[in-house]
Order: structure tokens, then C-alpha cells, then sequence
């Protein structure tokens, strides 16, 4: 069994606060589980019910304390709406020291975004194309947080995530000659413009776009086109579909 | 003032049932609701703060009947964490009735689609894209969810959502001489493909794709290529960011 205050562990994790105070974090779902059990991120404590235990075999190199619960006590410190049986309390890896240059591939830097929905599918989308470095403004949503994690479906484990300002990088790409190109919506086609496969792809605000001092570093504007045939037309594209359309036209080529 | 049968009547809309009964759908948010109010859309009652009426002209002729109320009642009646100004209780349009024949561009058929977020996401892609004929097989959910009409941020408005078997579907494509294009896991690389302008493209459900005998009368299997790096690679895509990615290849060489 768990206490009191493992369960209000748990809940202080939806805070990014918490999870700094604590140096922990939050994994849900059992697929995910189970790819953090077989990950190199070290669980404080595994939470998993007798059905995880019959269901899979769990391998305890990274696990410093595992404890079964039943369904009723891991609903009730899950914050997910549908708990499955497992919970993983993870210990915060160190942050990331930046690369030194960028490397010869396409890595994108998110300026703002706010929705831990769309960080978490843009993670996965940059894992899927092979996508190796993210970069986020300091005022980007938190990586760890559990929306972003869920989102994610375990690609948060597998990209370098780099939290930075944009001088910063912009310093960084310089210095490795990578054009910095960003998405707005008065930019060159995509489909019929040059992508250069070092890029460094800005992505702006779900609201805002681009802030102005990062678009005036920008070597590029490029856009997807709106092809809509209603006199009313759509007037953006969701951001997390913007990078994965954007991603998919700079990775089709090769 | 609104009375308590006119806030019992908003919750219920949240379900299809109700919606059904009722023959009534609700739209909120203030971008949503100016789009829906000069659109053709019946509004059988128009819930609006005094900041709405201030903030923008409201046409009258699609208007059944509007209500000034505060700020608290408004939240009280709302379904949204962050309610804004205004809440349209708007009368279901009768259902569309099927085109003998498909046109001669991109439509797609969505089967068993469970998640009014993707839902709402694919209709505002297809808006984006010109894609002007959306199918969906009757388990998927319902175009009339407030989640899917959130989503879809004014295109579910646009475009044309038909429900309809995939049988129904197949016998008109056949007709057309419209060929089938599915999305799976294992077919043939969008970006060597040659995709057809008149496709009819299908687009399976979150975690069990397409149905065993839908799949069985696909013309062409495609997939997008996993690109990823890493030895544990991204298992998949979202299905609406996988809808855009390829709605994306079908369009680019417009």
C-alpha cells in the first residue's frame, strides 16, 4: 500500500515548481512505463498493480523502489482520466549542456509554444523524421510536464531537448553556417522553395507567432500555402500540424 | 437572466443523445461564435456578456432569440475550462445527403475515428487544403461533439461531412472511377508514390487503423517513412498529424 503522501507527491507533480523542488517527474500509461523501465531514467518509484506485474516482466536495474497497489489507490493518485496500472515516479535527468555547433541536419527551435498537447506532438513528430535536437525558448511549456510526456508517447526520451534563448542558438547557428528559417504565415511556399537540409526551423506561439526580436534574425520565411476553396478560409493550421507538414517537405527529399 | 433549465439544456448538448433529441449543437468561444453567427447557421439562442455586445456588431437575421448575461452565469452554463463572452445554442442542420459521384479531387473516409480533438483537427486540415468532402463511418465520433467543433476552429463549417458506410462510400468511388488510398503502417513510401488527384483517401482509427474488411478494398497502401534515428524508434503518428502529412503530399504539386 501507499500513503497520504505519496499520492499528494504525485498530484504536486502536475507543477512544474514540484517537480523542480523534487527533482522528479511523472510517467503514466503502461506502454510508456514500459519504455521508461527499459530507458536509461532512473524511477524513484514504480507504482503497478498486480495486472502490470502478470503482464509484463519488469526489469528492476532502474528502479530504486517498486510498490503494488490495487486499481482503486492507483486511480486515485493517477492524473490521467483513464489510469492504467501503472504510475513511474522519474528522477529529472540534468539539463542538457548546448552543443557546441548544430549539427549537418534539420533541428527546430519552438519560440513560445504554450500547449503541453502540442510540445508533446511535436516531439513525436521530430522523433519520427529523425529530428535530433529541439530547442525551446525558457518560456516554451515544460518538457516534463505530464501532458507533454503523454504526448509525446515516450519520444520525450528519445530527442535532445535543450531549453535556451534564442540569442543563444542564433550565436550557435551562426557559428555552424545553418540558415534559420521560421514558419509564418506571409512566408515563400514551401513546396517550390530551396530547404537546406542544416536547417534551423523556428516555431512560433500558438497565438502570437513568432515573437518579433527572434523574427528579425530570421534568414527565411517560408509558409504552407492555404489552399482552401471556401470564401472564408481557414485561417491557420494548428502548430503541431504546421511543424509535422513542415518537417515532412524538409525531409521528403532525401 | 438565464434560468437553470437553460444551463441544464447547454450540459446536455455535451452528448449526442441530447443533441439528437434536442436537434441542437453548441458553439463557444467569441471567434467561433462571430464566425457561426454570419454564417448560415440557425441560432436558436444566443447567451452573450455585455464585453461581447461591446466588442462586436451582432447580425440578427440568423438570431432566434439573444440573452444578455454576466460573466458568472456564463462560466456556470459553460463547457469549457475558459469560458470567453458568449455561448450559441444552434439548431442542427439536417444531414447531408451523399453525392451521386465523388469530385475530381482529394476526398477523404474516415473509419471509427474516436477522439473529437482529432476529428476536429483533420476538418480544419481538409479545410486548409482545399479538401472539400469529408467522409466518416457512423462510429465515428459525432461532427457535432463540442470538442470536434472546438477543434476545428470554424472549418467544421466549411467543409462537407457526410456519415456513411464504407460500403456506401466504395460503390460511389467505384462509379467515379475513384481510386482507393489507405494509410498503414507497412505500405508504399508517399514520397515515390504517384498519388492521384482524385483519390479517396482512408484514414483508420487511433489504435486499430482500418478495419480488416475496409482494408480489404483498398486500391493502394501508403505510409509515411519513419525517418527516426534512434534504435527504439517512434512506433507512430497521430492520425491527424499523418491526415496532414499526407493531404500535404497529395496537394504539394498543385
Amino acid at each position: 500500500m501507499i500513503g497520504k503522501n505519496t499520492i499528494k507527491l504525485i498530484k504536486s507533480l502536475a507543477l512544474k515548481k514540484y517537480r523542480t523542488k523534487e527533482k522528479l517527474f511523472l510517467v503514466e500509461g503502461d506502454k510508456l512505463v514500459t519504455e521508461v523501465i527499459n530507458s536509461q531514467l532512473i524511477i524513484s518509484q514504480l507504482l503497478v498493480t498486480l495486472q502490470f506485474r502478470e503482464n509484463y516482466e519488469i526489469d528492476l536495474k532502474n528502479i530504486e523502489n517498486i510498490l503494488e497497489v490495487d486499481s482503486a489507490t492507483l486511480k486515485k493518485a493517477s492524473l490521467l482520466q483513464n489510469p492504467q496500472n501503472s504510475i513511474a515516479i522519474c528522477r529529472l535527468p540534468n539539463k542538457r549542456e548546448l552543443p557546441p555547433k548544430l549539427n549537418n541536419s534539420l533541428s527546430v527551435f519552438l519560440d513560445g509554444i504554450q500547449d503541453p498537447g502540442n510540445l508533446g506532438t511535436i516531439i513525436r513528430i521530430c522523433d519520427w523524421f529523425g529530428i535530433e535536437n529541439i530547442f525551446a525558448s525558457p518560456d516554451t511549456v515544460d518538457l516534463y510536464n505530464p501532458k507533454v510526456i503523454q504526448a509525446s508517447m515516450g519520444s520525450f526520451n528519445r530527442i535532445a531537448f535543450y531549453e535556451c534563448s534564442f540569442n543563444t542558438i542564433h550565436k550557435i547557428a551562426k557559428e555552424s553556417s545553418t540558415p534559420i528559417f521560421g514558419a509564418f504565415m506571409d512566408g515563400a511556399n514551401i513546396y517550390t522553395e530551396t530547404l537546406p537540409q542544416n536547417t534551423l526551423l523556428v516555431m512560433g506561439n500558438e497565438g502570437k507567432g513568432i515573437r518579433k526580436d527572434v523574427e528579425e534574425l530570421i534568414d527565411r520565411r517560408i509558409s504552407i500555402p492555404n489552399l482552401s476553396t471556401n470564401a472564408s478560409k481557414a485561417e491557420s493550421l494548428n502548430v503541431s500540424v504546421a511543424t509535422a507538414i513542415i518537417c515532412s517537405e524538409f525531409k521528403r527529399a532525401l
